[in-house]
C-alpha cells in the first residue's frame, strides 16, 4: 500500500486501522488545538482528519449525525433549547435544526478552525448554520456546561473527538454533573460512546459516570459508522426521567429528509447485543 | 505503517482498506482453488486469509456466524434439514447445530484445506463437526444443489467469499433456480450479501435474480462485522412463502447460548435505513 496514496487511521490501542485512498491532500493546519488535514478520497468524497483520527467524510457522516440527534430528539417530550458540544463539522446542528420543536440550537466547539474548514469542504453539512434558531460559539463547552444556569437546555449532544486530548473532560463525572445541574426537568444528554467491539470497557465507565452525576436512565444505541474504528458505533443517552419509550409516531411521520434514520432503525438502535447485555448492569 | 506488523485487505473497488496488527504469519498454503493464510493477530486471534480478502477472525467471526443462521433458522416454520454451501471455517456449521429442530446439516465446502486449517486455528468454530448430524462434504456446491432432487432441503445458507472467483457462480439466477428446485414447500435461501454501503447495486442485483428464480418473498438484514469492508454486513434470505414473521417465542426463550444474536437483534437487524428502502422495489 503506497502510504502517498492512501490516508490510514491506527488506533494502535486496538490492533486495527482503516484507510481511504486518496486523490490529494488539499488542505492542513495546526490550530490553537488540534492539527487539523483535509483530503479529497477516491470513494468517500472530502475527508477529515483530526490529529490523525478520521472525523468526517462527506460519503458516510449521515450515520453519525442522524444518530447523535434524531433519537434523542424523538425521546424528549418537547426538545425546544438543544446544545451542542463540539460538533464543529455542523452535521449535527443540521440535523438538530430539523426539527420543528427546536426554538434555540447552539453548537459549542472550542476550535474555529474545524467550522470554518467545514464551511468550505463540507458546504452540504453548514447549510443550516444561518438558520435564525442557530448560534455558533467558539468557546470552552466545558466551561459553558460548568457556569450554565439551572434549567437552561433540555438536550446537550457531546458531539466530540476521542477521549484524549481536548475531549478527555468531556467523558468525566464532573462534566455529566455539569450538564445535570443545567438541564431541564426531562433533560438529556447524548454522547458518542465508542465501538462496544472495541471499547466496551470505556463504555461502561462512561455509563458509571452518567449515573453516579445523576441520570438515572441510560441508553446506548448502535449503528454503523464505517469511518471509525471496528465500523459500528454508539451513542449513549442519559436522562433524568424515563427512557422506555420515543416519541413513535412523530418518528413516524417526521417531515423531513434523512438518509439512515427512520422509526425503524430507531428501535433497532436500542437493541443491545448479548454481550452487551452482559456486560452492564444498568 | 510497517507492512510487516500489519495485514491489510484491500478493497480497491470501493477506496477502502482494513488492517489488523499481527504477530506472526503461522501459515500459508496455495490449495487447489485459493491462497489461504493463517495469522496470529494482536487484537483479533486468529485470522484466516483466502486470495488476500479477510474471512474470519476468532474475535468477531460471531457476528456473521450467527446472522447468518438464526435469523432464518427462526425464520423457517421447522428446519429440519440445513445445507450449509461454503462455511468451510464450519462456524456457521455450529450455530445451525445448535438448533433442536435440525436433523441433518450438510456443509459442502469445495476447498477441504479451509476446513483442516480451521480444525487447527480456529478449534472453537469446529467443535461441533462430530455431531451426528453433521456432514462435511468437499465437493461442488454448485453442482451439489444442481443434481439435487425435489423437496431435498429446508434452508440453504450460502456462506460463501465474495462474489468473484470461486464463489461468482453463487451469485446467479441459475443457482438461486437450482436451491429453488430442491427446496421443500417453506424453503428458503439465506446469502451473504456484502455492505449496504459499498455495494448496493450487488445487492439489488441479487435480490432481483432470486425474486427471478422464484423466490417471491426477500428480507436483507443488516449486522455489524468489524472484519468486513465498511464493516457493516448483510445478508439476504429469499423464500418461497411469507417472511412477514419469525418465530419470536422460540427466539426469546432460545436454549443455546449467542454472542451478538437474540430476539431483539433478529428484529433490529430487519430494519430497512431510508437509502436502502428508496433503492430496492421489492
Amino acid at each position: 500500500m503506497n502510504p502517498s496514496e492512501w490516508f490510514t487511521e491506527q488506533a494502535a490501542d486496538t490492533g486495527t486501522a482503516f484507510s481511504l485512498k486518496i486523490k490529494q491532500k488539499l488542505h492542513e493546519e495546526q490550530s490553537e488545538f488540534q492539527f487539523l488535514e483535509i483530503y479529497e478520497t477516491e470513494s468517500f468524497g472530502n475527508l477529515m482528519v483530526i490529529d490523525g483520527c478520521t472525523m468526517v467524510s462527506t460519503r458516510d457522516n449521515f450515520f453519525y449525525h442522524e444518530m447523535m440527534s434524531h433519537p434523542a430528539l424523538f425521546t424528549h417530550p418537547n426538545p425546544k433549547r438543544v446544545w451542542i458540544i463540539g460538533g464543529g463539522d455542523c452535521g449535527t446542528l443540521k440535523e438538530v435544526l430539523k426539527h420543528s420543536t427546536v426554538e434555540e440550537a447552539v453548537q459549542i466547539d472550542i476550535d474555529e478552525r474545524v467550522t470554518r474548514l467545514a464551511e468550505i469542504y463540507f458546504p452540504e453539512l453548514c447549510e443550516s448554520n444561518n438558520d435564525p434558531r442557530a448560534q455558533l460559539k467558539f468557546i470552552d463547552g466545558i466551561k459553558w456546561v460548568k457556569d450554565a444556569a439551572p434549567n437552561s437546555v433540555d438536550i446537550i449532544i457531546v458531539d466530540s473527538t476521542d477521549p484524549i486530548g481536548p475531549a478527555q473532560g468531556l467523558f468525566s463525572k464532573a462534566f455529566y454533573q455539569d450538564c445535570f445541574n443545567c438541564l431541564s426537568e426531562n433533560g438529556m444528554v447524548v454522547q458518542q460512546s465508542e465501538s462496544a467491539l472495541l471499547h466496551l470497557k470505556l463504555i461502561g465507565e462512561m455509563r458509571d459516570a452518567m449515573g453516579s452525576a445523576g441520570f438515572s436512565h441510560l441508553q446506548t444505541l448502535f449503528f454503523p459508522q464505517c469511518l471509525y474504528p471496528s465500523g459500528w458505533w454508539s451513542a449513549t443517552i442519559a436522562s433524568k426521567t424515563e427512557l422506555s419509550q420515543f416519541r413513535e409516531l412523530d418518528s413516524a411521520n417526521k417531515a423531513f429528509d434523512t438518509v439512515f434514520y427512520n422509526v425503524d432503525i430507531h428501535k433497532a438502535a436500542l437493541a443491545q447485543p448479548e454481550f452487551v447485555k452482559k456486560a452492564f448492569s444498568i
